[in-house]
């Protein structure tokens, strides 16, 4: 996707503005129509603010028609019709296109589609796979009214992530979140550098993946955040770290098998736009972990 | 196995005590018989030192001929031959009839054999699966001396869990391990009763198992050691607390999922007859262990 | 003060019966003359249920009685005129002849006395200095009818440790609390010996005063508790432990000056008849603490 | 002081080099004569290097005489004649004006300047009271020669500083230390804001004396280092945090008296260039610290 800045959003003639937005909100010009008499913009938040509002002012029936143009969850069996670009790629980063419970994802959806009249919508980069399915499912618990509220919420939530990506501006939506760690070595009071980590994704149904390795600097941290620049996808992880092995090479004394070796932390994220500071206080006999800031 | 008191076999005829300590040490009645000249013990400890002194100071061809009387450990596909009881029941326990390596175990015995002339002898209680495979493989390093005296070591530790549940005395040998836990619930500065608890012995090759559980009492331990009464075996582990509902039925605010949940705690053992407390100490957001005392 | 058993009290005349009880109750030998005729009992605890209930059924007069017969707190410059023996002690202990502030606790004990028409009655064997400073201007906020109940109450505290102190049986009342530490290298996964420790109760008023020094054993506990076999006063403390020396002493590489050396544990007791264990996990670089168990 | 740029320096007249160099090296405008012809210095690393190669290459009578055109360390009963004003300022700073043992400080000193015939020369910044008393009598210990290298090193140290504070330049002197905190709350898994911090200097002879105070900000910080921009002294401190007013504020259940309120973490800095960070984990029934980074 190619960007544009506010600047020429605001400057820009009403129907290349609406070209420009149409891939914020699935098939839905009117919006980007009503947006474009709202100009000039003094920032992205403002942008994003009138976008949510015109959802939300407008008629029922028109609410409904947004709602229904967006596509259903694709599974592998069963892929949803009328994908746009822009889903199908964020389906393909939640792992949905690797379900191995189709069959599951399918029923969820369709149960979901026949109690409510329209799809089940999610903003996918905020989630993993089992916090989707289980969303689902909670939802599928709630009455029509709440359904409605929240599929625009997640309409808000996967336009701003879109408009994020797609408009350059002076302010930042709050749209990222992060997850950092930090290897400190209390046995010298010093961080330890050299630690191999791996960040695996925890799944209920289906397989763990690792979906991140890093190596301590010497500050004890990951060059890169363990996630940054994206949402914080809702689930559970596991952070590991292997510590044997730097303690063998500085001649640390340790028993055979050492005590501690890979040191795993299991946690779970649940607010994909924050901060997840999640240390390692570590001796070849002790170690601590705490969210931090 | 029936249980004989030390004084009984103090005041035993030669032929009843030289009967009564048949099944210590594979297959050898002379050591026996020169054990019984040197009646009365004061002691288990006493009576167990007079028999590793008996191998130690035989003469060569005597402590080899000991060494070969021990059957190979065995493997599914190719059961060893010549198993007294005791040894079966030990193999059995070491998890060894489980093997879904029987070649990679067979292969290592073999070249053990071929190298030595003599088969590798292990005391199985003290070792995990891994371990065996682990030692038999650095052993195999070693020079034919070296592992005439490592043989002959594991010979005495094999007989001394042997005597200690075969005679009954006043004190007693320490063969004996011990790991324990103990959950403290750091926000509330108490222990944390009704905490679900497992222990996993963690395998290299085949599969993790389960070997205990047990749920926290009122002082935030188990009711019984999760390994007592027995040497605790050379290995891997992963403890693993449910903490989530724990908070949950004493309404602490969490977050959703829960930042904490199941909570491993992976280590390793490496002395069979050492005490190893491994804690969890514990809020909704952070925590720590050590190998405590 | 000499002991007796419960089954000598049990089986005494009612004349030696009361003059066995008359130091529990201050100057009160009608009780014990009420508690004769119940006789006899299957326990202390029995018994001092049966005493606090013999003052609770007593006429408001009779009750207003037993609390005059009580002494004002005494202070150096204004000593309390008809201290029981059993009183002065108790006082002694709570370091109220110490007190540098005789006119303060003066007056606040004459403000009670104004308000209310009696003494100020306090356990002080439960009470620091501090504690019964703060206790004192507390209750003197009260109406009379709660401070008549909080008296008795008293009394039935100070009741519970005379008998303790008096009367052999099976049972125990459970008037003692247990303060404890213990001190893990987590440097080496050990406990850590030959560690100074001071215990020092901290002072708003006066000086702090360490009131107890130990030194870690073996198993890196001290040989007694801090506090043992008797209540623990409510009040603020100080647990000092010097780590710079043990490690030195190991050759384990500190900072110059070292970064820990002498580490205090600062906390409160609010639980006289509690357990209170305050460890001590620490390496050269790190320490941590908390309530245990 | 009056700052110049590096370019200015580098610029300037051999004799405005030297004027504005005047006060970095106590009376020695030999010394800026000679840096004066070594120009330009690309900066003031090279500049601080170029001028301890020139020490360190004069001739031994030259040393000997720049470290006697140094000041005996004042004390408050006999102030030392000839101090520049840089060195009466530093002085000032370590605390030496408000000695309580000026007897012993001058016997030191006194002590000092028989043995090796020039005066004890210090970088004072670098050092609390204690540390000063304490490096003058173990450097009291040493022969002539390697105080003659010491008291070099020192006055690059003091030449160091001065640079730093007058020369303007893009590199920087490694100067400087910095000692932070930062409060976690464990409880809630946040920052803790509106903590009371005192930073105390602990003094064995004399009295300690707060050195900072500050209060958490919402990251659970302070919003400026509680030492920086300077070297920190060498010395003992002790942090405090005043933890229970602000778990009462949010309502967390405490005991009464809190069982945690003023938690003093008490430590030592022996690397004044170095980063000291020194956090609180903490519950109201627990806490950690750490050296950090």
């Amino acid at each position: 996707m190619s960007q544009i800045s506010l600047a020429d959003l605001n400057a820009a003639s009403r129907d290349d503005f609406v070209a420009a937005l149409a891939g914020v909100v699935e098939c839905s010009p009117w919006l980007a129509g009503q947006l474009a008499a709202k100009r000039p913009f003094t920032g992205i938040n403002q942008l994003h603010a009138a976008l949510i509002a015109a959802i939300q002012s407008a008629e029922p029936d028109v609410q409904l028609s947004l709602i229904r143009a967006h596509p259903d969850l694709a599974s592998k069996t069963q892929p949803a019709a009328g994908l746009t670009a822009e889903t199908a790629d964020e389906q393909n980063r939640a792992g949905l296109d690797r379900l191995s419970e189709p069959e599951y994802v399918g029923r969820a959806n369709n149960a979901y589609r026949v109690k409510f009249g329209f799809p089940y919508i999610v903003c996918l980069r905020r989630h993993t796979r089992d916090s989707v399915l289980r969303d689902c499912e909670t939802r599928l618990l709630n009455i029509a009214k709440t359904e409605t509220r929240r599929a625009i919420e997640e309409i808000g939530r996967i336009a701003a992530l879109r408009l994020d990506q797609l408009v350059i501006a002076d302010d930042k939506l709050k749209v990222h979140g992060r997850l950092s760690t930090l290897v400190l070595d209390n046995q010298i009071g010093k961080p330890a550098p050299g630690i191999p980590v791996e960040l695996v994704e925890l799944a209920t149904l289906g397989e763990n993946r690792v979906i991140a390795r890093a190596v301590t600097n010497a500050d004890g941290r990951t060059d890169q955040p363990l996630i940054g620049g994206r949402p914080l996808p809702i689930g559970r992880y596991e952070l590991r770290f292997s510590v044997a092995r730097y303690y063998a090479e500085r001649n640390v004394s340790q028993s055979d098998p050492p005590f501690l070796d890979e040191i795993p932390l299991r946690f779970a994220v649940s607010e994909p736009e924050g901060q997840y500071h999640v240390p390692l206080l570590v001796t070849p006999w002790s170690y601590s972990t705490y969210r931090g800031s």
